[in-house]
């Protein structure tokens, strides 16, 4: 079984990708420090298909364990829900101490909210992340990350905070709509447009398998895509620098989602759009040539993911304005400047970025 | 001026304490590297008494600067606060980046909740505390715990988050209503127990100047405390050993804060009865000779701190067993073991805890 390990000194952890790996919850938990109780946070769709098994397993390696859900969605992602899920953990018997085990169970919601509550529940309990998503398995499930969105924007509130463990499962993608694998499979076209052109040839021929969720290709396909994750995150995990490269697809992608309004596009959808308008822009300031744009947006529309969008590209720039990630008023982005190479730019004319907007109309 | 280092590596920073430093607030965050704005967070009380004068000395240093606040008294130190003050963080003009210094101004509620707005807004920003009571500026600005309360205990969110600064301004105590000084004063007690019996007798010999408010004997006083604390957190910043010394009275006290409500009881009144709970249990346990208990106690009576205390013992217990600073289901408690000497015990039955707390019925 692959497994990819995220260099960070103390908190280094290994990420092991597996069929069925969801039933050795109990034992990779049991097998921590002082593991005696763990509370299992999950949302309502994926606790009721895998709830049950993940606390039996808990249970069954000698373990306390409880579960506390949320209602499935996006709209979930806030403070509010933040803060009824402490509600459940300070009342799970027998009481949460230091010792305690938050297990994240479902996709990059329930991710990004167990760690952050993992990460401020008696200021830092431990954390073990079970994706059940393409999206949670490539992306979020790595690298720390936690937080709610505010209405203000995404991911403005939350904070880093490292799993001990990620457990992934490809068996659970057999039960994820076609729509969320196609999500997904936007995060992996950008790892490939950052670091590895020829993951872009392994998804493209690899795409019905991959929409069939078959075992055996996501398992080289996540573990392809972790390998990229982790070792940007390892080189980088405070996004001073290199991991901001993740960033490619996400600052245009980020402001058409919030401005089409949480739920209306998938995050993979918006992504797809951003890197889209990233590679026109990339084309037009002479840093890659119109075949590799155009390479990226074909395999897009082979992946059912959107490469057009009708909008208001002022007000896309107008978000982007206030993206938590720019520095000194000034946008940052990332580039292509080759096939698999990106780089980031802080000196884009709003005018390149309106235009680049502009050229997404149908 | 006295300035005391707090040695954490690179997250090192200096605590400086001077009549007056108020209006050098600017001067210390424009020195910060790309420091460009500040958004000053302070309750209604303190936001009225020198929150204009924050204002205009960042303004007057060429920053941008803005005023965020929340109703005053320990009432407010929970999440609902906490998100209310990010919808003001995120409506702040300019628009909060990764660069915004957040300024915590007030006392402890405003600094733990201030510092955990700053932990978490954009995943972390880098923030400034100016307290202006004695209990903020000899404990809770020192040392990186942020945080909210939740029903079910106190401080059971948070994070660490060590400020960038931490600046004292002795003459914001001459505002400070008496009964807040003696609250303060709880803990300057605590320290000279833990570490430093000789503060014991400079606390007693300067009594009236310290309920006065002298500037000078308010330096030496804040600055020998700062000394204890900060060494203490330099040598231990997550608590995994030492820093646990300064929960010397708060394991009881924090019980008997939690059963009387909120507000009920001051934090120093309520440290002050754990602190003569557990001089009592040392000395049953034969830690301490009774001389050395009864010098606390008539300390304590003399600074207008509570001794006795009516209430069920058998509820302390209770709440003690939730304490988030138990491991592995037991109770943990500091007990003095010499004049300016604690250690850590694990051992204690719940029976003599009830025996001291019993002993605290008038």
């Amino acid at each position: 079984m692959p497994a990819v390990t995220v260099n960070l000194g103390s908190r280094s952890y290994d990420v092991r990708i597996e069929a069925g790996l969801l039933s050795g919850l109990g034992a990779a938990v049991a097998a921590m420090p002082k593991a005696r109780a763990a509370v299992v946070i999950s949302d309502s769709t994926v606790a009721g298909l895998y709830g049950q098994a993940a606390i039996d397993s808990l249970r069954q390696a000698g373990l306390a364990a409880a579960l506390a859900q949320f209602p499935a969605g996006e709209a979930s992602k806030t403070l509010a829900t933040y803060s009824r899920l402490f509600d459940d953990l300070f009342a799970a018997k027998p009481a949460v101490d230091r010792d305690t085990i938050i297990v994240a169970l479902g996709g990059g919601v329930t991710g990004d909210l167990a760690g952050f509550v993992a990460a401020t529940a008696l200021r830092g309990l431990r954390f073990v992340q079970c994706p059940t998503t393409l999206l949670a398995d490539v992306d979020s499930s790595v690298g720390g990350k936690t937080g709610v969105d505010h209405h203000a924007g995404k991911n403005l509130i939350g904070a880093f905070h490292q799993p001990s463990a990620v457990l992934i499962d490809v068996e659970t993608l057999a039960t994820l709509p076609k729509a969320e694998i196609s999500t997904g499979l936007a995060e992996c076209v950008k790892h490939g447009i950052i670091r590895d052109w020829s993951l872009l040839d392994f998804i493209d021929a690899n795409r019905d398998a991959i929409m069939a969720a078959d075992a055996e290709v996501m398992t080289q396909l996540v573990a392809r895509n972790v390998a990229i994750k982790a070792a940007v995150v390892s080189a980088d995990e405070r996004e001073s620098g290199e991991r901001a490269h993740l960033n490619f697809g996400h600052t245009i992608g980020h402001a058409i989602e919030t401005l089409a309004g949480y739920g209306q596009l998938s995050h993979g959808q918006a992504v797809a759009l951003g890197m889209v308008a990233a590679c026109r822009l990339a084309v037009k300031r002479g840093l890659i040539d119109t075949a590799t744009a155009d390479r990226v947006e074909g395999l897009l529309e082979r992946l059912a993911l959107p490469t057009a969008w009708q909008g208001d590209p002022q007000a896309v720039l107008e978000i982007m304005r206030h993206d938590k990630k720019n520095q000194g008023g000034r946008i940052r982005m990332v580039l292509p400047t080759g096939p698999g190479r990106v780089d980031i730019f802080d000196d884009i004319s709003e005018g390149c970025i309106i235009d680049a907007v502009t050229s997404l109309q149908p």
